[in-house]
């Protein structure tokens, strides 16, 4: 049997390439960057932040309205209201030190200090003011609308989780608390490798039945945005000596290693037999999922090796797959879950058992809610399926297709047609 | 009546307050810049760009196996196999010229161009090799298996809309057809005034009664999240003239401006009276939300000015409701919806009819399904609510709150626990 005929003897299961991800891939980075909070945006926290300090630093009022002593409205009504001198105004910011004596109040503001002596706020709505004097018509108890120092944030507790990918709010509580500078993974390094004598770099001339490597250069984006840092190793010839040459000047200086291309089953494959010939164990060779059948990976010195089709979209998606939770296991973080709708399916869509099957689909609201309509592809690289389509149905592979009309849950990356 | 009790004669609802910013806010970015395509990554596209080329360029095999003549498989079963002879293997960028002739064919891999003479791939499962033969038990008809050329992407077709916001799978389709270098909206500058006696920057020392501009320092990782470029003016004092001042001056060089506090029911309205000042034209002041009350929309010299409470939680929810859909607006782009899930509320929740609430829950995974449960706040600047929580849902104003294990829609914007 030619190698090129061999293909692949058994095909694994999405879940099960899923679960090896998660068994055998034990390499992390163990190197941190200290970054000033505003650049730290997107990066993800190399260790648990503690509160140096209490917030509020100080008790302050919940409500606007009138700071008072409870102790002199209780039992206050409509019928019997208790009535307070108010004896000064205090906003928040306010640096003037005023003092309760019995029977007084002070109009207060949002966030101002309690002032010494208070222990209530009574809103806006519970009074009537007549010049120096409040009627209060309700006994407000002690305490409340009152924020109390240390309520929201205690000194001392951790506010931002190692592993936790920095959104805008929180630097918001970072600021809060004074932390002007944060410890983050270093992005993961990643090298991509493109394969194929077909490929010509974008910008290079064209030549006869020659096409440009758009799958490396979607990874490179790709990659950004997911945030790690593309290393972009060029294009190798489909050559197992020059393929591994490439591999083991890569794995020296990156995290992780993905080579695009040479794994399909028409062709030899020459970045299997490289990964190989490199000293790479191979961990799964062959994926149950269409588009990206040819999907492999392997661990070199501990490092992770994913080899992915060359064709764009089914690098795409088999970079999502695998790749993005590779990248998250290296840095020791998690992604939030992708949106998705429910939309129904405007056509049947056949899918053969046994194959998990990525349909791309164009959604669309109608008045009788959501409608799914399939795109009709032939190929892993058909582009224009990644530009007409807005969603993704996930046909697992215990499924023979989906009927007209069945009710999918639909992944969506772009906003939905009106 | 004193200004600082007047407080809102009349809260907007949240859905008109969102159309009052699509019938009111007509200025947008007219200037582009021209970037590198691996530069255009998350910016948003000036124009529709064409396909200068076809895809495929040319015919090309979309399986592996055997291009041939249709005509010679005519009727070919297992009973009747057709007999071809094998003259060559073409892969994927190989330059050959190849030419079938009667009762031939080549071996083909996928992507490699089709040989003349050839009208149909016949994938390796339907044939049989022996030595230099092959039989072919089923009759492919012409055309089947062959990507033709222009049938991905037709020269002229627009493959990037003006407003589309560049994500890695654009970058791949422009890659592949050849584009280097993209116009894009410039990004929007979005100045960011700060309002507050009380507030110290990130750095400074905390003087008694004072608190760090957290919310500042949110808003400035948050314009950089959703594609714009932040201009902090600093903190300005409780000072209609001051922050009148820092309007005027800002409102030259940006594109949309954001103030911060000075909009409370507590505090005199010195924003709202600077803008006025200013010569603003207030177009609502008060909406019917909880938090983000005293959120107030005004346009001057066309530009839209946006006042959002200065207390974190609100600022980001008012920034997320109405200062996202003024970004977009400016650029002519739209955002993808929110991913969420459907759960059950664990506990009963009250919310006043009239105002639309936003409910910070933490979600759970459990055997039965997915729990929300809703986090103990008091007031809006309640940072340990954003730590703790992963999701939000919103109480629409006709609601009188959630009834225990009432199903409810959360927006998710951090991994879930398990």
């Amino acid at each position: 049997m030619k190698v090129r005929e061999k293909g692949f003897t058994k095909l694994m299961k999405v879940e099960e390439a899923k679960r090896l991800i998660d068994e055998k891939i034990a390499y992390n980075i163990r190197e941190y960057e200290e970054v000033d909070l505003l650049e730290s945006l997107g990066r993800i926290s190399f260790e648990n932040v503690m509160s140096p300090i209490d917030v509020p630093p100080f008790d302050r009022a919940a409500m606007d309205g009138y700071a008072a002593k409870a102790k002199d409205i209780t039992g206050a009504s409509m019928r019997n209201p208790a009535i307070l001198k108010v004896i000064g105004y205090i906003e928040a910011g306010d640096k003037k030190e005023m003092i309760l004596t019995e029977r007084s109040a002070v109009e207060i503001s949002t966030g101002a200090p309690i002032p010494k002596g208070a222990d209530t706020v009574i809103p806006y709505e519970e009074t009537r003011r007549t010049g120096e004097y409040i009627e209060v018509y309700s006994a407000i108890p002690p305490g409340r609308n009152i924020s109390k120092k240390g309520e929201d944030i205690r000194r001392g507790e951790v506010v931002l989780r190692r592993g936790e990918k920095i959104k805008s709010w929180n630097i918001g509580v970072l600021a809060a608390i004074g932390v002007r500078k944060v410890k983050v993974y270093r992005k993961p390094r990643v090298a991509i490798i493109s394969t194929g004598d077909e490929l010509k770099e974008l910008g290079e001339k064209l030549g006869e039945k020659e096409i440009i490597n758009s799958t490396g250069a979607m990874l490179r984006a790709l990659i950004c945005e997911v945030g790690g840092e593309p290393v972009y190793y060029g294009n190798v010839s489909d050559d197992t000596n020059l393929i591994s040459k490439k591999i083991i000047e890569s794995i020296r200086f990156n995290d992780f290693i993905v080579v695009t291309g040479g794994t399909s089953v028409g062709k030899r494959d020459y970045t299997i037999e490289a990964v190989m010939k490199a000293g790479g164990k191979i961990i799964f060779h062959g994926v149950a999922m269409r588009p990206g059948k040819p999907t492999a990976l392997a661990i070199l010195n501990g490092k992770p090796i994913l080899m992915l089709s060359g064709y764009p979209v089914a690098a795409l998606i088999g970079f999502h797959l695998f790749g993005r939770k590779i990248m998250n296991k290296i840095c020791g973080t998690k992604d939030p879950p992708l949106p998705r709708v429910k939309a129904k399916i405007s056509r049947r869509v056949a899918s053969r058992p046994g194959i998990t099957d990525f349909l791309r689909v164009k959604i669309y609201k109608t008045p009788n809610g959501l409608i799914a309509e399939p795109l009709k592809i032939t190929g892993s690289g058909v582009l224009s399926s990644i530009i007409k389509s807005n969603g993704l149905v996930i046909i697992s592979e215990e499924k023979e297709g989906l009927e007209h009309e069945e009710e999918v849950d639909v992944i969506i990356f772009k906003p939905l047609e009106e």
